[in-house]
C-alpha cells in the first residue's frame, strides 16, 4: 500500500462532510489494520479496479454521527437507521471515492469505481479481503466516530 | 436487469457449495428485491466493472448454514463467526462470482471483480445502491439459508 493513496480519501472524507453538513470532522491518525475490531452502525462498500490494482473501500459511521450529518444536511433526523440514511450513506460513499479517484488520477493512479452497498446492523464488524495491507483512518466528532478503510491488492 | 444474468449465479453456488461442502442447497424462485428485509449473519460483497455495466453482488448466510459449510469443508465448526469463517465467506464470494463471470463471458458479457469484503453482525441488512433492478435468489437448508443478491446499473 503506497502512502499517497492514503490523503486523497482522507481529504475527500473531510471535503465532503464539510460541504455538505457543514461539519468538521477531527481526523485521527491512519494506521494498519491489524483486527477486525472496527465495529460500526451503518457502513458503505464500494469496490475499485484498475489496471494497476484492486481493492475495497468502506466508510463506517456510528449511528449518533450519521444521524447528526443527515440533520445538518436535510434539516431532518430519522432517530434511527432508516432506507433514507442508508441511501444518504452510499451517496457520501460514491462521492468520497469519487473525490479521491480524481485526486489519484492526477498522479497517474486510475481505477474505476462498482456501485456502493450499505449495510446497517448495531456494531457490526468489516474485513476486507484483497491480499494487501488495511489501512484505517478515524474521524471523530462530537456525536460519534467514522472510519475510513482501504485495501488493495499488493502488486 | 436481463434475466440472463441471474442463472449463472445461482448455479455457481450451487456449484461451489456441492464441490466443496458437498452439500446440496435448494433454490428458492429468484424475485425482485423491494425491500431491504433479508437479514442474514454474514456477507460476502464484491463489486463488478464492466464496460457494459456495473454493479454489486452479496452472498449473506445465516449463522447455521455458514458453520455447517465450514464443518463439512475444514471439520471443524467453530460455533461462531470468527476471522476463519469470514475468510471462507470471502473465498465463497470470489469463487461464485468468478464462476459466473466465465459463463456469463461465453455469453458476450464482461466485467472485472474487484476484492471482496466481509461483513459480519447478527442480523445486517444490505441495501445495494446501483440505479437499476435488484435480484434476490433465496437458497434454503436444514441448518438456515442463504441469499444471494446481485444489482447492475441500468444501461
Amino acid at each position: 500500500m503506497n502512502v499517497t493513496f492514503i490523503n486523497p480519501f482522507l481529504q475527500s472524507l473531510l471535503n465532503v462532510v464539510s460541504t455538505m453538513a457543514n461539519m468538521q470532522l477531527t481526523p485521527g491518525k491512519p494506521r494498519l489494520k491489524t483486527d477486525n475490531l472496527a465495529k460500526g452502525d451503518v457502513s458503505g462498500l464500494i469496490g475499485m479496479v484498475g489496471p494497476q490494482t484492486k481493492g475495497s473501500l468502506s466508510i463506517t459511521f456510528e449511528q449518533g454521527l450519521i444521524l447528526e450529518i443527515m440533520q445538518n444536511m436535510l434539516g431532518e433526523n430519522p432517530g434511527n437507521i432508516n432506507e433514507e440514511v442508508t441511501d444518504l450513506v452510499g451517496e457520501i460513499t460514491n462521492m468520497v471515492t469519487g473525490g479521491a479517484k480524481n485526486l489519484l488520477s492526477d498522479k497517474g493512479y486510475e481505477f474505476e469505481m462498482a456501485t456502493p452497498v450499505v449495510v446497517s446492523g448495531i456494531g457490526h464488524k468489516i474485513s476486507h479481503q484483497a491480499q494487501g495491507k488495511k489501512i484505517i483512518m478515524p474521524f471523530v466528532a462530537p456525536k460519534g466516530s467514522a472510519y475510513i478503510e482501504i485495501c488493495f491488492e499488493d502488486q
